[in-house]
């Protein structure tokens, strides 16, 4: 069998456990890859104890492991995207297929890596980008080459959906959650990047790219976090037979292509609404052949490793035949990458949960129906709860059916102003997911 | 861009959705697989308004579509294992690379056509052959190539997960819920193939040998159908906690392989559970991602096309670049598929469902629990119900901890032979896919 020299840049969590998996299990990944892969080059700051395998040389620089002539597949498993894009690209330019579990660096500089790529006639892979071990990239970019994509969602980072799990099961609030998270090591001390839905962001950017052959485009996705969400939240939509999930969601229609990362209610028959804690899972409407979910582990260094050497496999096996890895980076070829408008969100029509905060009053609620009927947005259903004893105020929880946000916000705006409002009216879209 | 000729043998359900397919979507799967894809031939025996396109040959005689010399790719939509095979047989000594969606074939003979294919240099694919429009091949020979798999668990055929399901929902009979499944078309005249888990255990010994890296052996998998399942077994493994399914199971220990198809109680909480009406699921755990589960359409028109066509893909998109697709059939080259020893069925060691029907007695409940006891089975739920009024039977259902099969045997024989069971012993394996 010939013999793939990797190089692997980074030794962190993901770098460590690619190391270990291929380590583990070399033998069964050699004969998948049709090949003996070899991790011959490593680079890594600090020292580890993986280094210390006879035969591995270890570079504090990583560029020397760019520079090494020998190694046929650079990994870069380093993060950010400063280090990471110029090394990348030196590696490209080196003649080297990439792989990559960096979400950020492809979400952002895809497009100019990717046509770098392509012009030196290597592959630039990033299967661990998105959902950890579950390939979703393969599946979106070949297994379901056949259909057009109507749509996809996924709960796609495992912070946020940890934390929404565990409010909900236990009725503790954000803040209790978010530490105990972080105290897991599920969530980073400044966990922005997570619970505002940023890395969501990223990883929904680069499915839609793959889903519609739209360019990769960041700023063109509408991003809200999970701050604001209660345990009343989460009970309510209980009540009415939905569950609470932060969602990435790409659609197209004929208005063209909408993204968003925002908490959403589905319908509790959805098996995403009983995809609970760190898991990820991801649903995609084809044309051909309608719904299909995947579920798994979206983050941890095995599980992310497993897509890093898949991704490592796919180039070994054709690089073993003297043959290159043909199918592009976003599943079509980037003269056919092809810019849809987007959809504004004040234009997007979904259904709406609304919880407002008012006082126990007679004809409150018919002030309230009637501002919303007056805007053409129809109520689905309604809680109502009796006031806790000794309190003024009560909630009222209304699923709307189908309104354009910007109908919806206005009559929100008016509920607001309302004497008998006692506080800003929480509001959530609703997603039935419907095939 | 290059046109890759197609010849489709068979106008059936398959083949007609997967023209519909092609037709309905042809711009978008050409971007996907870098080339013109084009149907010059169709083999059918019936005249079809689909055969009547400008610039289609059609011909009665399919062996016509495969002494074609334009065609690229044949596609073997006719079913059965008779012409089905003389049909692939000359379509590969010809060169030609095949498509097929037929789990019998490559169950049965796919040892064989492998190694022609691979000695003709042809790629022989069959994504829908398993669980439709689900790219579950795919997944697992190369989006799950870094793990070594430990076993996987699936929901491979959806006429008996319609009648479990409707069974366990409307509380009906299996043979009244039949009858409707034939009704709907989703179930045959002669339905055993599909209730007593043939057609399960053709794609289960599928996965195992990509799984495993074994050969494809039919008769190495124990095969229970659903017909014994009544509505009260349905409602007590609620009651427990559990659901039942129908799955193929396969597993990887140091004692050997074991390949199954039988009723099976999961819990709850797996979301294998939930998985009703025709849906497929298939679960894997693998040694570095884990569990992942991947659910959709196990069968009809457009989605086994979504198969066909990504295989399709695949194929044209290394044709298209003078390419050879190089993935081996089963994910590694035959000369590493190996032999594994089987754990014969005495050995399994699983927890078990009962359900006696006993005399209404004193000291009965006593009697069993002493036979299983004596035998080292231990009891982990149990339920009582009493007597429906004027009977003098009740069901008594145990929950045992994991025990083998041949112990598990031993004590229900024992238990039928005692003068106040009533009737056989309704027994069940129980599984909890843990990770």
């Amino acid at each position: 069998m010939k013999t793939i020299k990797l190089g692997i840049c980074g030794l962190g969590t993901v770098g460590s456990g690619t190391v270990n998996v291929l380590a583990a299990s070399g033998e069964a990944i050699n004969r998948r890859a049709g090949a003996t892969l070899e991790i011959t080059h490593i680079g890594a700051r600090r020292d580890n104890a993986l280094c210390n395998t006879a035969g591995i040389k270890v570079s504090r620089d990583i560029f020397d492991v760019v520079d090494d002539p020998e190694i046929d597949i650079l990994i870069e498993l380093i993060g950010g995207t400063t280090v990471a894009k110029e090394l990348v690209e030196r590696a490209i330019k080196a003649g080297k297929h990439v792989v990559t579990a960096n979400k950020a660096l492809i979400a952002e500089f895809g497009t100019e890596l990717f046509a770098l790529a392509s012009e030196h006639g290597v592959a630039l892979r990033y299967e661990a980008a998105v959902a950890g071990g579950i390939p979703i990239i393969k599946a979106l970019r070949e297994g379901l080459a056949g259909n057009e994509i109507n749509w996809l969602a996924g709960i796609i980072n495992g912070t946020t959906n940890f934390i929404l799990s565990e409010m909900g099961t236990a009725k503790r609030a954000f803040e209790d959650v978010l530490a105990e998270a972080q105290a897991l090591g599920y969530a980073e001390a400044d966990p922005t990047f997570d619970v505002e839905g940023i890395d969501a962001a990223h990883k929904l950017v680069i499915l839609a790219a793959i889903a519609f052959g739209i360019p990769l485009n960041i700023n063109g996705v509408y991003t809200e976090g999970v701050t604001r969400i209660t345990p009343a939240d989460l009970s309510f939509a209980e009540e009415l037979g939905y569950r609470i999930k932060h969602l990435g969601i790409a659609k197209l229609t004929d208005a063209g292509v909408n993204l968003r990362v925002h908490p959403t209610l589905i319908p509790e028959e959805q098996l995403l609404s009983r995809v609970n804690g760190v898991e990820n899972a991801v649903l995609i409407d084809g044309s051909a052949v309608g719904p299909t979910l995947y579920c798994g582990a979206g983050a941890g260094a095995a599980p992310t490793a497993s897509a890093v050497v898949a991704d490592i496999v796919d180039i070994a096996r054709e690089l073993a035949a003297d043959q290159l890895p043909q199918i592009p980076a976003l599943g079509v070829d980037a003269d056919s990458i092809t810019e849809i408008d987007s959809v504004p969100m004040a234009q997007v029509v979904t259904p709406w949960y609304l919880r407002l905060n008012v006082q126990d009053k007679p004809g409150v609620m018919s002030k309230v129906s009637s501002i919303l009927s007056e805007r053409g947005i129809s109520i689905e259903a309604l809680i109502q709860k009796p006031p806790t004893k000794g309190q003024q105020s009560v909630s009222l929880v209304v699923l709307t059916n189908p309104a354009e946000q910007a109908q919806l916000l206005g009559a929100v705006a008016e509920i607001e102003a309302l004497e008998t409002t006692l506080s800003d009216v929480m509001r959530i879209r609703v997603e039935t997911l419907k095939g």
